[in-house]
């Protein structure tokens, strides 16, 4: 689809129209009530267009993350480690308390559940933002910040868990003080060498299967 | 409703096998394909019964994870934190990979993001784990393996966070490598003070706004 746009064209005008009719009809109703003639109706467009270029409402919300991941940010660059761990987490807060967003990840994040199209879609985007952020801590990394060998895939995973683990599983409040916690306390394991590829320690599981692929893991 | 069950009574079984039916409906159908009608079917009680009793598949939610919160196990008690906290990922990954306990969960989940009801029965489930869970770091408090003032549930939310983001956020496996991981960083992050109440600096977020409850919260 994306090699049929041109910027600014009919093409463009229309996926826009209908990514935002897609994002607006996801915050109200959720996935379950995504339908294709309701977007196709509110974005103005016709329903064979949309059933075309689009196939299915699981289509309309890939090609919606597609669009965010597009239009987010690079990682930050403040020249510290912690500077840059706490920019992630202040923006993963904004990110899950804006009501548009948030609610258009809660409905997505819903959706992926039961739909292997939407999980496939929320892999992407998480996926992309995930290596996008990581290069902030391999620049730490080589300014001697972290240890040499330090995941910085896994370290962005375990700045933003806390706060998706409270805003999805336990539903208590996700705030500053909650973000800063989660930077902080991912910084304090990251400095300690407990995010070094390979560094942990691996086949004293309670159930002895704890060593699986522990220290084999993301060889990278 | 408790104060009416005599156990083994006629109220307990009916209990049971509606509680049995909403899992299966759940695990089969997600939380919107729930019906009151076709949990009493399957469960062989009279739907007037289901209504009067759980009122709305909502209720039928909250009633089965009050049921899943009370069959579940207390906190290990190895005789070392490093020993409980792998003990709790373990556990935590066996229910989440379980096939019908951890479809249960995704449907609860999902349900929550869209029902306040379904969030409320979340949100007492996992408050309900995390206290018990919270008891094994405050042994480990007492014998000295962990500062002093160390937060036991946030410690037991950082175990559990890892394992809950790849499963419904960035849709990426959860084995037992991953669950070995998010209990040693954890760990190394309580060792080195970061989850002692308060201890955490405040004020010096890039918005500023880190600073809001960062150091009063949690004072117990």
């Amino acid at each position: 689809m994306a090699g049929t746009v041109r910027p600014g064209g009919r093409t463009a005008r229309v996926r826009a129209a209908v990514l935002e009719a897609t994002q607006d009809e996801l915050v109200e109703r959720g996935f379950h009530g995504l339908s294709m003639d309701q977007v196709a109706a509110r974005a103005g467009v016709g329903k064979t267009t949309v059933y075309r270029r689009w196939g299915s409402p699981a289509g309309l919300v890939a090609d919606l993350m597609t669009e965010l991941a597009e239009q987010s940010s690079p990682h930050a660059d403040t020249g510290s480690v912690e500077g840059d761990l706490r920019a992630n987490a202040v923006g993963v807060l904004a990110a899950v308390t804006d009501p548009r967003l948030g609610a258009t990840f809660q409905a997505v994040i819903a959706a992926a559940t039961c739909d292997d199209d939407a999980a496939g879609a929320l892999h992407a985007f998480y996926g992309r933002r995930v290596r996008e952020w990581a290069k902030a801590v391999d620049l730490a990394v080589k300014r001697g910040e972290l240890p040499a060998g330090t995941d910085g895939e896994e370290v962005i995973r375990a700045v933003s868990a806390p706060l998706y683990y409270r805003l999805l599983v336990t539903r208590e409040p996700v705030d500053a003080a909650v973000a800063e916690r989660a930077a902080l306390r991912t910084l304090a394991a990251a400095r300690a060498g407990a995010f070094v590829t390979g560094a942990l320690p691996s086949g004293s599981g309670p159930e002895g299967a704890a060593a699986d692929g522990a220290g084999q893991a993301d060889q990278r």
